[in-house]
């Protein structure tokens, strides 16, 4: 159904993006038409600023609005010690647990060969080099990848390829906060089973000591 | 969780709109920021332009870019039949049949006194003094509204305020084409018993006679 050139101009636009089919596309359209010209001013202006101002981090990859994000820019985060995550909103749900003081380090996605995600596509090789580089000063490294498949192998293949010994650890698999144990699949109770640790340990974890180097991420297992 | 000022701004601005959420507005705002500044760019363009753009028709009340719309200002279209519809988009639904070649009246909403929609907040008075004047030149009301209580009470209560006879239809209802009888509400399987129509009819509704007035759509039902 074809409407104004306009109309049809922003609807073609909208249905570019992930999840806005030709129905939705068209109502998202007469909604902003209905809202008024404000409406679709705020909106656009975000989208340009947003676009003008967000860049990834020169360092680990994460997205800020300056050459090298706030986290990376900081003395006071402890610089020995690097959390590998897979995108750049993870970096932000890690900051809200407060129980993180390293810095980060993004790979804008996980080793996939079904989906042409190989080394070159990802920030893989240069997490390597760094952690591989004569000066380098990190000690700790953190996974903070989703427990799947193509994690598992993106975390194996960067520990084959890093030189040096360096503590490793992975975060906690087990039963998510709040849930029925009826509703957890059996493969996460059989983790959460072997990895049951002594209930002194969660104390710990949720108000970790000052100076703690552990500072909450629960190495339940160190995968040396 | 925050991310970055700009992003934040347009995460805002996205969950205004309808059916975005605070996670679907994240994803849709960094797939904007992943897919580069030529993306964001097209589509903030595109939200301007129809912003500026398209309006409200002043005779009809349809949506188009110019003061009157291609409908109402077109001499070969049948001024002396007149469709009233809901939406501006049922237009342009209406169109892509090729069954009808009247004008149209747009109401822009039905009568719901549930959802605060009287006769003052949608297109009624208008189409009323319209039908009304001395020197109306419509002869035909064709209702195009959904077979729903609003749209009936809609159309009873403009019947109410016309105050001159004039022909009066509303769509046919029955069953949609393409669909199996087992999955047809009762409702709407009695209505299309209780209208069924000789074979025939079907032909010249499809295939309307040149110079045929009717021009296809169902008059099964004059409701005068």
């Amino acid at each position: 159904m074809s409407l104004t050139p306009s109309l049809d101009r922003l609807i073609h636009q909208l249905q570019k993006l992930p999840g806005v089919g030709p129905k939705n596309a068209q109502r998202l359209a007469i909604f902003m038409f209905k809202k008024g010209a404000d409406f679709s001013r705020d909106l656009s202006e975000a989208i340009v600023e947003m676009a003008s101002s967000v860049r990834y981090c020169g360092v680990c990859f994460g997205i800020c609005e300056s050459d090298v994000c706030e986290i990376c820019s900081n003395n006071l985060r402890d610089h020995g010690k690097i959390c590998v995550v897979e995108k750049p909103t993870d970096v932000f749900h890690i900051e809200a647990t407060g129980q993180y003081n390293g810095v980060y380090h993004v790979l804008n996605g996980l080793i996939s060969p079904l989906e042409y995600l190989t080394i070159d596509k990802l920030n893989i090789r240069s997490l390597v080099s760094k952690l591989n580089a004569d000066d380098c000063t990190v000690g700790e490294i953190v996974f903070a990848l989703p427990p799947k498949v193509e994690g598992d192998a993106t975390m194996a293949l960067i520990k084959k390829m890093i030189k040096r010994p360096f503590e490793i650890s992975r975060l906690a698999q087990g039963i998510p906060t709040g849930c029925e144990i009826e509703h957890i699949d059996s493969m996460t109770l059989a983790r959460a089973l072997n990895n049951r640790h002594q209930m002194d340990a969660d104390k710990k974890a949720v108000n970790p000591a000052p100076g703690d180097s552990s500072q909450g991420v629960h190495q339940t297992k160190l995968i040396q």
